[in-house]
């Protein structure tokens, strides 16, 4: 889902990074990062200031240095569009923005623009990420998504939409075929020829070649070690979990602006700080795009209106609570800076400290290609390559049939909530009715032996009343929170593509400079170089995927547990009803 | 519901009792007993023989004692049809027999026509009474039948139809308002205009006049006693059950006819006996016409195709028991000589004293007006003849609301069985489709720590399956007998307007005997002799009445209590399922 966007004016000034203003191909207008923009200059390659073209990792542009073939044409001068055109990443592409001060981050996050002074946005769930219809939910399946929106119930069950924030901040989900390693025909181990490929965006091939660079301190070294299964995430040392409560409305400016404010307690400091969505939303794109092969989890889903809706509240704080366990269980996002930062940090009263953990965030050079950086991973021995591949191609089958059958338990649960609350009610409160017409049709024989089974049956009428309502409350209780853990779970799916396809580059790029070892084109001390931080990122992906198997199966069975467990107090509860009813009959 | 019948040739013979040819309005042609053909001769009342011309109480032509007035014409001549026209009672009209060999019981009766030889009839359901769709349901309450037949889910759950022989053989259900009593405005004490009442083809009318007279045997006496509650049927002194089992294809004529024959074994003989649906339909036509005022209980609908089908036979053997236990339950209806008969004789064994027997019910002479002879009750003292009027008018209103809200139930019963037969179990099997789907997806990761997890979602799939065929099969255990007990009902409430319709005739005759008194046109004698008798019908009616209450409460109770403990059953089954699921994950 590319737009193309035709540029108007085109202004060159030293800073690249200043804004551009654009038009999409349906005339939508906005800015646009200069950096997005590939300039065809007028004489070749002169005159370019470093970093200035080209996406690459998040180094700033101060200590930047070009690498040699930093400044290959992106396209060859006969495919060469005309020098108004370019091609942005994705739909999420951030042309709303306000005020920008863009950062390194942008590159390759793709875009979270947000100032210190647009926190008091009316828009609470306002993001620089634009919400087009079009561009949500089209996540790495689009034939299932197509069925989603087909089959999704209206009304108040619905399927969330995978939120778009995720997919723009990775730079779209263009499928892998839309990225083959055209290296492969070159003779060098070339750039990609596509720059919005994740696989160049998320700064995966930049390691690999071995671009990055960065001073790596000892605090923010992230483990990978081997376990029963593999590699797996070295484990948190200090586990913590949080709680959200106390969803509270707040105003400002005078009751002029509202939102609503969260109560967050962590278990690892106990001192409540509070937080808005918008503080979640920011967190999030701070994470996404820091870490290319890790699954941040999607936040609940945006909604347009009724966000003060006790519904819509309780709904969102239950989503933001998964959110909360999943970013808690991951040894690497727990333990990040910019997650504690947001966990401890007590923004209403130290705004000083608040917003200045918030630049250095921003500011922050661990992301993306230099994230690499901070892996340390076991032996490179370790790991076969074929064995690699061998499992990551079975990860990606595995998440195909898993967001299959996610999607129709959803769809089902959906339409199951719906019937319940609609039709099983129905069907139990005619009979109710009916009953009591009957009792009431019997009290016309006001004879004494008559009376006891008059008043039984109309308890029993009113029994059939309750259970109606039982039905229809129940789907808080056992299918909303299935359709939350499926809605996460969707969120991680949507996520795997995008990691495997960097791990993909990776060993496209591996085997690519054994060929050019193999062809005497490269030394083999550089190749060796590329094969291991491919490995690095392999150990890497697998310890993610580790990881999303691990808590698959801790929140499946704790939630098929709980989903059952709630069912059987309902039926529990009817035969209860029932049984109160049976009782009234005794003394007739 | 009169169809006027056309009557093409008409032999005027000595005996009245042959039959006629007629074609009815739609041309239909049949035969029906002279006896209902209303003759006017050439000459005025000229040689017409006794009991030739009206239908009147079953006293047996050869004791007939033609009253006085008898030989009124029922049209005066100025509004006399042309000779080939008469009115036949009702749309049950008998114009369907073979050979007919008619019996005083038809006069009143309307038409039981079978002999010795029909027993054989390839079609088993068949009887006498013509089975016009237009005549059948059309119950006391015509707008209900409306309702009913639009309401009445199709398929499987559908609402049983009146049993369209109790209105043939009580003479149709003409509401009540089409039988004004026309005496009023007469200044004697005279016969009812509309001789297809029910008053008077029940013999109410005759024995009221006190023109019933038959010599009652000790054995024949029943009793009318005074209890808590008022007039009551005396107790039967031998009570006894009986049950109805091993439902048995049987053939006849080298395999030429087939029918199913029941076993019966009363509790007080505990011989078998074997019969068939058409002896049942034998034994009600006798009943009905012999007790004017007892609501003989309805059989199970008649049915043309799929008589040989298992769940056919099972649903009539099923209101077959219902119906047995109503007869069993009854003093009356189970002390009398016919249906003892139909107990105890061994026809296929004793094949003369079957015929015997049958022969001898078919000539009994204490039916209709003779039946009000063979009461024996309470002093007339214990009568109050506006309290009396005042508990049927109370009784009549109970009748419409029950009759309203059992219909409602029925409706509500049938729709409610179709959904779980249908939706329910659709919408469980979906979720346990769904899950399954989950732990097909999940066992793509072949880790060792994520297979229990799989095999309980698999599992919990399976449960959810199973929870549907159970909702699929509930109907059966607890839905399926409340229909049928409120189709048994609604065949008494559909009874019951005539019954009242009989006692209150005679009621209007006591109210205009006294005023003829008090103008000195009838001796007080006289009078007193007719209130007599309407104590009588009076006393019968009451206790039928309360006859009625004592059952339905004993049967409402016991039906209520096993449909709630078969849902009770029900739901601790589903919950169960769940246990065992939930189960499952303990080892995970």
């Amino acid at each position: 889902m590319l737009f193309f966007f035709l540029v108007l004016s085109l202004i060159f000034t030293e800073n690249p990074l200043l804004d551009r203003e654009g038009v999409n191909s349906r005339g939508d207008r906005g800015l646009f990062p200069a950096s997005y923009v590939q300039v065809i200059p007028p004489a070749r390659y002169a005159n370019v200031p470093p970093g200035g073209f080209e996406p690459l990792p998040a180094a700033p542009p101060a200590s930047f240095k070009p690498p040699p073939d930093a400044f290959q044409p992106l396209l060859q001068p006969q495919q060469a569009p005309p020098p108004s055109t370019f091609q942005p990443p994705a739909a999420g592409f951030p042309y709303g923005g306000g005020a920008l001060q863009p950062s390194p981050q942008q590159l390759y996050g793709g875009g979270y623009q947000a100032s210190d002074d647009d926190w008091d946005d009316e828009w609470d769930d306002s993001s620089t990420v634009a919400d087009e219809p079009g561009a949500l939910g089209s996540g790495a399946y689009p034939d299932l998504d197509g069925s989603s929106s087909a089959g999704g119930a209206a009304g108040r069950y619905r399927l969330s939409t995978r939120s778009d924030l995720s997919l723009a901040s990775r730079g779209g989900s263009a499928p892998p075929q839309h990225h083959p390693s055209g290296a492969k025909s070159s003779a060098t181990v070339s750039r990609n020829l596509n720059r919005f490929s994740t696989f160049v965006k998320s700064g995966g091939e930049a390691f690999v070649l071995g671009e990055a660079s960065g001073f790596v301190k000892d605090g923010d070294k992230l483990c990978v070690v081997l376990g029963p299964y593999g590699p797996e995430w070295q484990e948190n040392p200090y586990p913590f979990q949080c709680t959200i409560d106390d969803p509270t409305k707040q105003t400002k400016f005078k009751g002029m602006k509202s939102y609503i404010s969260y109560k967050l307690v962590p278990t690892h400091t106990q001192v409540p700080v509070h937080r808005r969505y918008k503080h979640f939303d920011w967190l999030y794109a701070r994470l996404a795009e820091k870490f290319p092969v890790i699954s941040v989890p999607h936040l609940p889903e945006k909604q347009a209106t009724g966000r003060f809706e006790e519904d819509f509240i309780s709904k969102r704080r239950k989503g933001l609570i998964w959110w909360m366990n999943h970013m808690a269980s991951h040894p690497v996002l727990a333990q990040c800076d910019v997650f504690q930062h947001f966990l401890t940090c007590p923004s209403s009263t130290d705004e000083k400290a608040w917003k200045q953990g918030k630049r250095k965030a921003e500011k922050d050079e661990m992301v993306g290609a230099n994230f690499f950086l901070t892996l340390s991973t076991p032996p490179a021995a370790a790991l076969d390559l074929q064995e690699v591949e061998s499992k990551i191609d079975g990860f990606k089958c595995f998440t195909k049939k898993m967001d299959d059958s996610a999607l129709q338990l959803n769809h089902t649960a959906n339409e199951f909530a719906r019937k319940q609350v609609t039709g099983f009610k129905k069907e139990y409160q005619k009979v109710g009715q009916s009953f009591r017409g009957l009792s009431q049709a019997f009290e016309l024989d006001q004879q004494a032996f008559s009376a006891g089974l008059n008043q039984a049956i109309a308890f029993t009428g009113d029994a059939y009343d309750a259970i109606g309502e039982l039905f229809a409350e129940q789907p808080r209780q056992d299918l909303d929170p299935v359709m939350d853990l499926l809605a996460l779970y969707q969120g991680h799916l949507a996520n795997f593509p995008d990691i495997i396809h960097v791990q993909k580059g990776a060993l496209t790029k591996v085997k690519e400079s054994r060929r050019h070892v193999e062809e005497g084109k490269m030394e083999l001390q550089k190749a060796d170089g590329i094969q291991d931080r491919c490995n690095t990122i392999s150990f890497a992906t697998l310890a993610e995927i580790h990881h999303f198997h691990q808590i698959r199966v801790r929140d499946f069975k704790s939630q098929m547990q709980h989903f059952l467990q709630q069912q059987i107090i309902f039926f529990q509860k009817v035969t209860q009803k029932l049984e109160e009813a049976l009782h009234k009959y005794d003394s007739v």
